[in-house]
């Protein structure tokens, strides 16, 4: 199974495709990040953000999606802003019939650490070794993107379909 | 000019297309509503959203937009999914070419009424006289949504272009 997850953002959107062999092996296919300048308008953001990676699912086609839940406790413009976007990833997901998973950022901690309390260089370093990288990958995003499609095949191997509304 | 004003939302997003004939009068050209059901999946209801907005720009090709800005004080959760809605709004009008405004609820009731604190009755009675129509239109959204359009065709007089990031 391909799966593509997905970090969220306005400014940058990390993407990552993991693909799970027969095995149960992992091998990271491909992974980035899509980013939009700060000075441009939202909607042409929005725009490149549907369209770059509307791109890379059909060069890919993966079978599954994991998307990153958003939480914010504090600032509601940031939450609003990051959205956005992440309404115009949803419907590029929903458009290409791709299965759609979401994930709180601790179950993609305990997905990937065994438990939830893992700090960010922990992480990466085990999203390393589980991929058989030589290098932690680069940047940041695309690490957490790779974290996420790894979640979403292990939660793919007990569900299937759309979990949350 | 033909505006397109937008009150968006997950549920029902309320849209108006208001045209300004050459004598400054104002015309309700089309109103009325797009409804998502509550318990489809979120991607579901985004692509609904979309691709019925991206229709009714399509057979009225508005050369201008209004959309309301979101206010969220207190329930990060709500505007997190209405961001969500508005993304894909945003986006629907910038595919097609449409110059695209933010506006506050403060300025569109100051625009309508000529003063911020008008009531939800006397706004939707504004509307109804400065589009000459019969009857205040419902639902209540698409109300809204014509009162965006109107306060875009005001500011469109004053200004052109996309005024917020």
């Amino acid at each position: 199974m391909l799966s593509l997850g997905i970090d969220p953002g306005t400014a940058i959107v990390g993407y990552g495709f993991v693909y799970e062999h027969n095995d149960g092996s992992l091998e990271a296919v491909h992974y980035g990040v899509i980013r939009t300048p700060a000075k441009t308008p939202m909607p042409e953001r929005l725009h490149t953000i549907y369209s770059e990676l509307t791109q890379l699912i059909q060069q890919y086609q993966p079978q599954s999606a994991g998307v990153e839940e958003l939480f914010f406790a504090r600032n509601v413009t940031t939450a609003i802003t990051v959205a956005q976007s992440r309404g115009c990833i949803l419907l590029a997901l929903q458009q290409a019939g791709i299965r759609i998973h979401e994930y709180k950022p601790n179950i993609v901690k305990q997905s990937i650490s065994g438990y939830g309390g893992a700090d960010k260089p922990q992480m990466q370093e085990m999203v390393r070794v589980l991929l058989n990288l030589e290098k932690i990958p680069r940047p940041d995003d695309a690490a957490d993107a790779l974290a996420i499609a790894i979640t979403d095949i292990h939660t793919s191997r007990y569900n299937s379909g759309y979990d949350l509304a």
